[in-house]
């Protein structure tokens, strides 16, 4: 399927890439977070390869970010459902989804899903909180640093040319 | 490089995968994010073959997620910056490395990166906020609706089975 293993990087990024598979993989972690479930259906939601999608989902049953239930014997027919680790993936999805629409990666029509609060009808943002008190932290004090498993190359990396770009306020 | 775009797909997730092109672009990004600009960074910071880094950041280049500046002529040397659209693409890696370092996909020492609020310490976690008061949106209040750009795949899909699993709060 490729030639390199992420694995191996000490790097979270590349670790979830890895288990992501490629870019497929993401179009279809897509569509089980939307509750999709069956071949007949990722397939009319996708021109996905068939070959490609029985190995894509047999990566995440065996990765652990979906299962697999049989539905049907004769002839036998399968379903996919995200575990908790599997929906936990929305938050990426959710970023790659922000950074599409507001650099206008979709049609010319305008995004094609919006996240709302239900209460209110307003579109929702992806931001950086205080876990405790759940506020929003102004760009200027977010900071990077090394964690207990940055190895010599993050230390490299994080110690480069002029630093880490500070997130930008949208 | 690749069989299929995903340019066309209608889809703004399709649409950012077809920018930053493979998971070596999502590690080349990584990269440039923290400061790295030359080829002999990169090449210190990842096992990426010559001719694929060459390649992904031609491909930003030309997609405007960086920009390419000489600084050296006799050999000609190139370096490359983050555009504010590349800058942006924060919140996909951000995601990432927090779903990477949830279910341990770091090595056993632990998160390699941490994003702290410099003012306590404190590390920081992405949420969907409310844009105008910056204030966490409970899980419960969040929901997906179909946008202006929505065809008829996307809503076949947001139809789909039990509809879409809801963001679970963390």
């Amino acid at each position: 399927m490729r030639a390199k293993s992420f694995t191996d990087m000490a790097c979270s990024i590349a670790g979830a890439l890895e288990m992501v598979g490629d870019r497929w993989g993401f179009l279809l972690m897509r569509d089980l977070m939307l509750g999709l479930s069956r071949y007949d259906e990722f397939k009319a939601s996708m021109d996905i390869p068939a070959q490609t999608l029985a190995s894509r989902l047999r990566h995440f049953e065996s990765t652990g970010l979906a299962t697999r239930r049989r539905y049907q014997e004769r002839p036998p027919r399968d379903e996919y459902r995200l575990t908790d680790k599997g929906r936990d993936f929305w938050v990426v999805l959710t970023a790659l989804r922000e950074w599409g629409d507001r650099w206008r990666m979709h049609g010319v029509e305008g995004p094609p899903v919006e996240i709302i609060d239900s209460s209110t009808g307003r579109k929702l943002q992806l931001a950086l909180v205080e876990p405790r008190s759940g506020a929003r932290v102004p760009a200027a004090r977010v900071a990077v640093r090394a964690g207990p498993g940055a190895d010599e190359r993050m230390l490299r990396r994080l110690g480069a040319g002029n630093g880490p770009s500070r997130p930008k306020r949208r």
